[in-house]
């Protein structure tokens, strides 16, 4: 089922069901008041959500037309917000670009990090815009709402817990990591709020996509109204989203509505090479980081400039047939 | 007045007010079910709690004893925790013990990571146990909890912010701290979740005691039943719980009931030194970690052990007539 929270004026929202062609939606909230408490009690919920949704689909259950602007994110605050890296192309990128190497552990231990989660930006909002030395980036990326997840849970296990799947973009601030990370104790200032796709599905949605804790689609990402990445999400991922919730519980239970992220989806090129532009034939990038470390590369110079004011980035999956899964997230750089 | 979150087998507990000597409390729910909801409307609730907490000291509102071990944390599951370095005096030990310089950027530009908060231990859980070499360590801090605070809002504006103030038991995994700052990303399995006091206040029961964003008083730290720290929270603080406020809401706005915390109080020596243990006539240490980095400068070797089964903490704060002002933590460690 596919499960969002129509702005109502409050923190929460209310929760909806969505129909899978993302047409038209039904009122939720007199099983769950908010998406919320729907993962409070998950194991009770989702039957009866489910239950409403096959009778939205049936045209037995009162319904609307569904306005993906009309949604916040499916959590418009969450408990736990953590990302990882399980694309460590993107990691290589960096570290090639300022000439160091990756550290063999990074290939069997995630990097991730806690980031805010609220108020999170809802799939349309603008994004906020301050100073163009932050450097403000997007990055495309996977992420998974889970359950209560025990302290020390397998990463076998960890695949039961993961309940929703949904896309992010992780609004970065380039211009402030490298001092920020110099201090040692990782991103605070450079992560301000992400935006979530208008929907969040159940991992069954994806039929033969969702395998192996990943999902086996591209993601596509729109830079200014133009194709920008084209990356699958299942290629060249070092972790799986499993691993990523195991690897965030070792030390502590996760609190029902934890998202974690897949840090930014990043493929090679066919060759183990960094990979072409999508108007080179390439799969592009989830971020604009990425093709700045590759101008510097091969030119010894980043000309792509990071987002200002009027930019815009759109990201979306898209199933067999070209009908898109999660709904857009389309953000627009705006002064504040 | 003083606040407090009742256990009643739900997630959130429901809001009390606790009278100011902690030996009676009354019903708030009526007001505002839970802490966050109280905060996600406070400058509507506060007057009202304030109401029925003066009826609750007059005598004239029901009441009943009050059990500070039948008490969540103040936020059993917060939006946000992000956790300063007010106090660059641990991070100067820290340096010190490996040889290493303070760079000069530390003292104007605070350190702070985003840590994981929820679900909180109550302040009287035991702290689970799981593996020796993780090294198991208390962190006694100042921490305050926030309304909705305004991206970028200046120092001065961020003390009107502050709603709320507590104490903290940061716990902390020494033993996983240096690998994982390693990676780059900053804490997260390294740092599991925190017990908070079981009751927070709002500044003006501090009177002169809350002054410059500042705590005048020692926190009082004991360790398996005797006196280990009585550091003064208001001495060395290079930085104001509203500097780290301010700092925290740089680049996002902060979503009402985000718990901001101190770091560990640690105060010098009267010379500039790094202090003496309490059973020396010093003020001893906000956590095991300092004394080993101080057994080390001293010696060449750390003997003090971290944490194992058994050990217990207890960290609370008294007024000037000795009565405690916000309960007290008191965690036992203990094996899972």
């Amino acid at each position: 089922m596919k499960l969002a929270t129509l702005k109502n004026g409050s923190r929460d929202g209310a929760l909806i069901i969505v129909s899978k062609d993302l047409s038209k939606y039904t009122d939720a909230s007199d099983i769950a008041p908010t998406l919320q408490s729907a993962l409070d009690a998950w194991a009770t919920m989702a039957p009866r959500l489910k239950t409403l949704s096959e009778a939205l689909e049936s045209g037995d259950a009162p319904s609307m037309p569904f306005d993906q602007s009309a949604v916040e994110s499916p959590l418009p605050r969450a408990y736990q917000w953590v990302d990882g890296s399980a694309y460590i192309n993107h990691v290589e990128l960096v570290r090639k670009a300022r000439g160091a190497e990756v550290p063999a552990s990074f290939y069997d231990d995630p990097l991730m990090y806690q980031g805010v989660s609220g108020p999170n930006l809802a799939p349309h909002d603008p994004i906020p815009f301050t100073d163009m030395a932050w450097g403000y980036d997007m990055e495309g990326e996977i992420a998974v709402i889970t359950d209560d997840v025990p302290l020390g849970v397998s990463e076998a296990d960890a695949l039961g817990h993961i309940k929703l799947i949904l896309l992010c973009n992780d609004v970065s601030l380039r211009g402030l990591i490298p001092a920020e990370l110099g201090k040692g104790f990782g991103f605070l200032q450079s992560k301000p709020p992400c935006a979530f796709s208008p929907v969040a599905i159940t991992p069954d949605e994806l039929g033969a996509h969702w395998k192996d804790g990943l999902v086996h689609l591209a993601l596509q990402i729109d830079y200014n109204g133009k194709p920008f990445g084209r990356p699958l999400a299942h290629k060249d991922a070092t972790f799986s989203l499993a691993r990523l919730v195991s690897h965030a519980a070792k030390t502590r239970p996760l609190t029902a509505g934890t998202i974690v992220g897949s840090g930014t989806v990043s493929n090679k090129g066919p060759d183990g090479d960094p990979g072409k532009p999508v108007s080179e034939g390439g799969l592009g990038y989830s971020c604009i980081a990425e093709i700045r470390m590759i101008e510097k590369i091969a030119t010894g110079e980043s000309v792509t400039p990071f987002m200002s004011p009027g930019d815009t980035v759109k990201i979306e999956m898209l199933d067999d047939n070209g009908q898109s899964i999660f709904g857009s997230i389309e953000n627009e750089v705006k002064a504040v």
